[in-house]
């Protein structure tokens, strides 16, 4: 085990226990396994889906804690079953492997960037038909994961559907690869073309102005919120899926949880007000996941610590996660998954 | 007065003063009278809505504050006036009594039970054409507050309309009539069938599924959140309503808070992402408000400790009670209602 | 510049500092200019839009600190950008200019409205083509700004667009001009008269019933929100805004904060539930600010005590002036004002 | 009873049931009893202690929700028994009267303070040999009480014993009868002298050094907290009263709950940090009530809706008010009371 | 492992992963072992300390989350070292096992009193020489727990010294075992004799005097918080341990979290002004564990639903428990323990 | 000006604004001027201190918003006279220039550091005599600080005294210069001999044995909290300042807010129960202050997003500050700097 993935991981700082006798898997914490040492490459070859940490947010332009969601997500599994009554599928049906968290330097933050490709790698490489979930963090992190997919599959085009009250297309020059550039760091190091990248969610008076026209010259598919309001949430994501399958062969789906209007994500390091609802953004986790082509996940900018008393932001987080693994189910129910 | 309901009834701990010269009601908190050592049957006979508080929550499977809800919902009276301004009716126009809380015991959760099944009972026994509206209190009341309906009424079928995240269907024997259990203890009563109970809001990852499994076989009705936005919550209302009107006598409404997305109401012992909206909650219940069927209510799992310092959740709370009334206005005004 | 605005003004607690070098505005707090001594009339001539803070709250019938709103609010543009993405404008397009405070005294309340009428008329006088936006403060403020606009410009018939959750009609007789009373205030001061007040965002149980006997016996315009939301709101907004256009030279909109649902906007001095959305508020408030006819702007009851840890509302009324601007900046793209 | 005392006080808004058959005192809501309309002067004679609540704040320089203390005073009652523990007596064997609130108006500030004045008045000729305590409201109000006791008791000559961290001497000039001026405001209008005036608590940056310079001047007495400390609070307390005692008749004490640190007390308009603990005010407010010549009490600048979630300071506020009423118990335990 | 006692204990949700290749234990979840399905009688002998959770609440007077105190607190340990810088002792030099929690029902309150008793007594029975601490739960848990005490050992006489704002000594007969109940229960019961249970910390209005006169009855000694301070908090300590000692075989230490000032431990169901600070408990709690005799320590009513974002009174509350095993770790160094 | 200083830092975001005629200095907003443009290094001679801002707090272990505290630091200024009552001394007698920030990079935290060594050694080298308060920031700041001002003069022997919850002696081998390791820095890079470090405020659990063990081995000089109480806070900090004043020329004073029990400072990054209480840290930063070798501070790790509501870390972070100049004055009051 140690040989194929710990060097690189870092196991998750707790796990669930169950109590003795309590064999049915009725709740999210006991189905998703934690990698033990006794796994061997054999048994990840049939992981559905691959959840790893990476609690990085020192990259981060706004102070963010950030860091913490990995965690925090992971305490949160106990209030959640694994049956989901919208769709009536059952996750237990899937197998789900937990491999831990990406280790991270304090004052290092190139060494946390490269671990984090690394690790990418590592799982692409060891996961190869999984899905693969990346729980942030901030941004930045977005540009070492699809880099990491990038190395472990270098011959698979790939293109990114991004859920965003942002472009994150700032120059890299000002800052270096802080949580404000991932996409313009995807597309200048050529891992990404712009045509690529869609987004959706882009809102208000929180995007200067030279950014759409940085987007707008490498060809950037982007539709602001009130755009996708007007034709329908749904159906935009799906019209960007649809572009986006011709054209690649893999699709990286990331979520800002920025993207959600303040009031229904407290907890995030900038919340702005007039962004996606919760419902508007579950639907479209959800349309999104059933997309056969749709690899790979994560979830960005949940900050545990300015979260509600009630963890409204945390829970939302996690249900955002599971909606998308609903999404991956309904795949196989339905069968549109081919491989 | 002593004799036919203070026994088993005690005051609210408070009552409202209204300065002398001040004999217009405009406010919420003038127009509800406490129930005097002066009132007699022959008054109560007339009251168009009697209001019991129903402080019990230790009986709740998570830690709940929601015996504190009686007196917060009376505290907030004051912000409300009685006239609501969507629908044009002045609720003052009808007749309200508070008839205290039902006395509670700190460490023998049977003969608080008991008790709230004894005072549904007797509230129903001496206001036979009145609506009843019970606060919670956890969810397990309901069974209690049924099935002393069910008592003072024994020849009237009965039938629920439960707005709710869960089924409620889980098994007494695991950990007795819990918050978890009300709607299986009425069943397995038989005080009610399943096929006369009806849900609507269930959604996301908050039931296991052999509480579907249970459902189905038992026949009970539901209608996911998702299922009911797609058909439009009115109508879904409308539809159980009439569904129900063929087959019962009676109709109890229970408003489960916890029904409501934690954005919403923060103030619930388990919140959860991806619930109803206030907008829809209130559709739903002043539909629900207006057949002249729906004889008793309920609103319960709203902790007024764990809520926001602007006391979101219990503003909410009493907005669905006034708004429940509103429904029964309509009727009246507009002559829906014979008896 | 002293002799013409100062005397009855006093400048901002404060003004941000733009690093040498850095001379792109891309952020509202590097583009709204404070008046300073060496302003001139010339140079007011053409500005776009006038700020103006009006710091009084003690006015309010329930405790209100909505007198820190204008310090919040301008340590709020910080984190906004001149450019919305939504409508593709960037509002650096336009001069907007900060004149400060309007001074307030402790213990008179008259001396402050006396002070706001005065400061409101000298604003008018002084920038005759601007569009004045006033910070508030309480709704108290509505009618002292309004009759500063009548005495600068006495032959130009006004009307009010007003998006409340109340009437806002109490009598002076009781209590004087406190932020209840604003519209019966300058209804019984003949600056403008019943027919040509529109309110938008009335519901639930906030109003008496004789305010609604008042409003319609001096034939006050208004849709409750669940009557906007049939028709849609910005179709109300437009009718509202047509009919005005043809009996008014000037329209005044005034957003008072409470008409938004207590979830959206925690920080307002009495939140109530079952109000605008932020999204339904946002579209109303840009539908609004197109109509050539409309000049000047309130934002009102925004209490930054009250609010979230993340400012939560601060954050929203800031978008809301920012959205109202939005609008403003497309007339002119769109060529609909003349002037 | 209409004829001596409602026309100037309104009752409280609600007032506590005793559940029939509960005859036992043991709490202090169950103690207090309001003035009801069939009380007469006969039987106030005899009363021991008189509540106030004066709900004023507008006239707070810093927005202020003090006018809210006086209801969430009497909610807080419910908390506390009559019994203390520490000095071994019950309140239970006092009289105590809640006589209701000063009526207040909403935008005429003066008003406001005249009906103090004469409510103040008013009380002290009924109830002349109570120990009148009035419960605020912001500081301004002391200036307001205590001309209503000297209108009163014109021959008595008056000192006070004020814990604060301020000096409360500004100039009226400025802004009126502010809650920065009631010191002065007695000392200008000749109520009491500068050298009957003892403050002890000032610490910090929170006073201007003119204040001192005025304060100087008229001869105030003044012990800074670290005065206090070094010699003990209550050596520093008993000195004062030993002081005041053979210059005065009447000893007002008024605690302005700011003196505390804003850990202590985080429910005041404008807390600070380096003030008095829990233990040193409750010591302090014990030693002066023990002194029989002090007759009077308010407890001022109080803000329920900025205190914590668990009501920190409203409990503080109210426990302040029972060690006081302790002390005047010990006064007659120990016969020291002659009257 | 699972015949001595897992059938009565289950194991602690979840347990804390060290990376592997960490060897030293620096953290206290690193060192607190769970007691895992290999364990053997054996090896329990040499246990120093036992750990147990007792998340039982729902007995609680007021509504209280004190259930959740356990998890909460094994959270809270990676952010506390073993090491003791105060004292220079290092707890990572004694062995200490975590042994789960006690078994709870949701509506047998009864039963849940039950198992704690045998839990107790099987603690007690195998551990026979070890320390052991049960994490509460509310008050109610302390009579259950010392009852099991005696069952397991019962010729050992017991006393308690009790840190508490209340004397926990109301009648049985109105509600139950309540948590104001348990020091009567062990004195009615006979388990123990007033006149070895030691009280510190009355303080307030928070005891009705009829407690007292009970207290007074039986020879219950107890110290006011008053006479504490006046004497020394660890002289108090010292005396009353110096006293037990000479009167019982075994002294159990009861720490209720409500003997703290409301500011130091905001996170107590009923928190009140005027009690303990953090300093003065951790002294007491010092001084009672160097004491050979003391052999059983819990720690009560801390409710992490109500405690602040940044998790005071857990972390005190766990600093509560170090500091305990930081006294016995002193017996160890200085010999004062022989056993 | 831009010659001398600007180039390595940048102005602060904000200055405040005085109204016109407003000439006297009563507030510390008015008082503290910013370095402006046309400052010159001859008017920069005779300033008696300079303020920067050191907004770094990504180098931070925990996640931490320290960033933000030289911005809440400036606008709490507002609430701060400059008259200290206690000492009966007026800052405005001194005079203070804030310099700004030092430029920040997002992602590489090492030229972060660099800015803050050329800055400080900058600052130190245009103000020679002036004392220099840096307003962190965590604390990895003060090595930076540090080794400035060693640049600066070179021949200056430096001493630091260290308030404290924590050693800040992690070896840098693990995770670089991050906040837990600035004495450790300094040492290791001889720019402090272990024996000239002091450190006051260690307590309970928050330090591992083998820091204690590389401190003894240094020489490191400390005092747990306990020890510090037994002697007396002032005495101990007499004692060191007296110890090191016999060897080293400078004396570099830097508090750690986290010395601070979490209840008086809930706003750092990682507060923990048993520390300093405000009125123990302001002695003991008086009493520092007043010594003639201290001629440097920082204030370090206060986070303003996780204080509270009311701001009670930021207001103690400002009154830390001006309570050290208030030591300042008295030196010169007093006649003890000579220079």
């Amino acid at each position: 085990m140690k040989s194929f993935l710990y060097p690189k991981l870092i196991p998750p700082s707790f796990v669930w226990i169950r109590p003795e006798g309590n064999t049915q898997i009725t709740k999210v914490h006991e189905w998703i396994q934690p990698l033990s040492t006794k796994s061997n490459p054999e048994q990840t070859r049939n992981t559905d889906v691959v959840v790893v940490g990476v609690p990085l947010s020192r990259s981060s332009i706004s102070p963010s804690g950030a860091s913490e969601f990995p965690d925090a997500f992971r305490r949160a599994w106990k209030g959640f079953t694994t049956y989901n009554i919208d769709e009536d599928v059952d996750l237990a049906d899937m197998t789900a492997l937990d491999v831990g968290d990406v280790p991270m330097h304090v004052t290092d933050i190139r060494r946390c960037h490269d671990n984090i490709v690394e690790a990418s790698a590592t799982i692409h490489r060891n996961f190869t038909t999984s899905i693969v979930a990346a729980i942030g963090g901030d941004h930045s992190i977005t540009a070492m994961m699809v880099k990491g997919l990038h190395w472990a599959k270098p011959r698979e085009k790939i293109g990114i559907l991004q859920f965003d009250t942002h472009f994150d297309l700032r120059s890299l020059a000002d800052n270096g690869p802080s949580n404000g550039t991932p996409m313009r760091n995807l597309i200048e190091s050529g891992v990404i073309e712009g045509s690529n990248l869609y987004n959706i969610g882009l809102h208000g008076f929180y995007n200067t102005k030279d950014l759409k026209q940085y987007a707008d010259e490498k060809g950037v598919n982007y539709f602001t919120l009130h755009q996708s309001r007007k034709r329908g949430i749904e159906e935009t994501v799906s019209q960007c899926l649809k572009e986006l399958a011709e054209k690649v062969d893999t699709i990286y789906l990331t979520v800002d949880m920025d993207v959600l209007d303040i009031v229904y994500a407290p907890g995030v390091p900038v919340g702005t007000p007039g962004g996606m609802t919760t419902a508007e953004l579950l639907k479209a986790v959800l349309t999104a996941a059933k997309h056969p082509k749709v690899k790979a996940l994560d979830i960005v900018c949940l900050d545990p610590l300015r979260d509600t008393q009630v963890h409204t932001t945390v829970k939302l987080g996690t249900h955002v996660f599971l909606t998308f693994l609903t999404g991956v189910m309904l795949r196989k129910v339905t069968g549109t998954e081919k491989g």
